[in-house]
């Protein structure tokens, strides 16, 4: 089972077929990363007509039983998400209603302060704020995972503990490997993975050691260090694979409309476009590498399998309903 | 002249007249708590409304020489503002299109975090935000002026360094005074009125000592004495009255849609509701309460003057427009 944690492609036929070739199994895909509540709900119209018009590559997932579907039609299920809490803007009651919806993860902030955490970006970290801890409750009854792939790691930590069920870290890497922004020190991951959350492990090139030139095995031998420390059952992959988008689709995840002033985030004035892929990791054929090379790096079989997909199986499967 | 730096009234006929009996030049009105965009040019129309409807009372202010020409009428001069940042939502590009609306005052924060800056009822702030500071800028190029009453005391400091203009609280008292959590300690009150910003005082029950038993000769001591200590030019009145409310709009302004849960705020669950106005502060008509009695706490003609309206005028004149 192949199970990709986080993907904002420039969609289209050619990437649905790619995933059916790579044996992708479900995928959990960005609708939203400033859009407010009507313009994401324009982001779900725009999914709902591919899911139309290519009902033999793609289906909607909702709960694990969808993936078991796809895999048997031979589909990819995919699973929406949010990396920012923009599309409930200030209304608590919005948290069902992006849930009725299909939304399944949403991140509490994307790089800048929100009305509910802190992200990664900002010069301090306040933790979680008085609507954050309500909304977390409430992503906690409906079933709507919480992502800190953006967030401050005070307000990760806080998140971890506030949160009465498991949370996510979706698209990120050990910041002991690569020391980005983007990526979290031990403190992070271990307050997540010992309540049962998620490490998501990101293809971003700013996320990688060596960014585009890292290795294969380099990757690989950072998951085998990361799966030893924190548990094999506990991370997978959330591979933030931009496929076909032009550059100034970075620039606007960047800046969106809250600065007139341009913000190179990752990037830089020289190159402030997406990075070029890692050659052993260019679109979702690519998986079969990953694969390979975690057995190289000295995985069991059992597991290869959690991190290609079982454990976001197991995760989907526990935290995308109602709390019972 | 008597210029009110904060009303939110149930508005009325009636009390549009009550404010041409009080000889009331000008009042700041509050015209946004939660309100997004959409909501908030419904407001604007709300207000457009009543300016066709009573002319012979009112009229919309969009500068100081509106004032006059509101005086030289026999009317009173209205102006916008928020007290909340909820009206530009996530979108830089909507300060100026509510100061071409009309509004003049912006608070950064409505007690909650805000994407700009902390409330003061977070236990927790962190100053200005990334997006707070961009705001900042934008709001002293335009001409709208920062109102931090409701924000905490590290972002009000903040916000009055970063500002390149002077900025406002329009509504509170010291916190020495009567130690409620929206007065201002002596450091914000400082950093506000050394850069040329306004204090302009509260009269809603919970900011004053005694709370509605709060006797005038107290409120006109703690003026003389903060006008002694900080510069008579810089302070004015902010009466915060809320005429006419029923309960329910009290409780709207502590929970708008943000939680499910009731917040109390400055009340309690033994009395939620608006608190009883002091005796000698009704209505608009009152105002000549407060001139006489701060000319018996010991203030020069000149003084009482500027507080009652000369000292907004000046700011108002100062700072409505362009930076030139």
């Amino acid at each position: 089972m192949r199970i990709d944690g986080l993907q904002y492609a420039n969609w289209s036929e050619n990437i649905f077929r790619q995933m059916r070739e790579g044996g992708v199994d479900a995928v959990h895909v960005t609708i939203a990363y400033h859009e407010n509540f009507r313009e994401t709900v324009l982001n779900f119209e725009r999914w709902n007509r591919w899911l139309e018009q290519y009902p033999d590559l793609i289906m909607k997932g909702l709960n694990a039983a969808d993936i078991d579907r796809a895999r048997d039609s031979g589909r990819t299920a995919i699973f929406f998400g949010f990396q920012n809490p923009s599309p409930i803007e200030d209304d608590i009651g919005l948290v069902e209603i992006v849930h009725t919806l299909g939304a399944r993860f949403m991140q509490l902030t994307y790089n800048n302060q929100s009305l509910l955490a802190t992200g990664c970006y900002e010069e301090e970290d306040s933790g979680i704020t008085r609507m954050g801890r309500q909304v977390i409750k409430e992503m906690n009854r409906v079933g709507l995972v919480i992502d800190m792939s953006h967030s401050g790691d005070r307000s990760t930590i806080e998140a971890a503990e506030l949160s009465e069920r498991p949370i996510a870290i979706t698209h990120a890497n050990p910041h002991d490997w690569q020391p980005a922004l983007r990526n979290k020190p031990h403190e992070v991951i271990e307050a997540v993975t010992r309540r049962g959350g998620m490490l998501g492990f990101s293809l971003y090139p700013h996320h990688l050691k060596d960014k585009s030139d890292c290795t294969l095995e380099s990757f690989c031998h950072m998951i085998a260090e990361t799966g030893a420390r924190y548990g094999f059952e506990h991370i997978g992959i959330g591979s933030d694979l931009c496929q076909d988008q032009p550059d100034s689709v970075v620039e606007w995840m960047r800046v969106g409309r809250w600065s007139k002033e341009i913000d190179y985030g990752e990037g830089s004035a020289s190159a402030p476009g997406f990075p070029p892929m890692p050659t052993w990791f260019q679109d979702n054929r690519d998986f079969i590498n990953i694969e390979r090379g975690l057995g190289n790096a000295g995985l069991s079989a059992e597991q290869v399998a959690g991190v290609m997909g079982g454990n976001w199986y197991r995760f989907f499967a526990e935290n995308f309903g109602a709390r019972s």
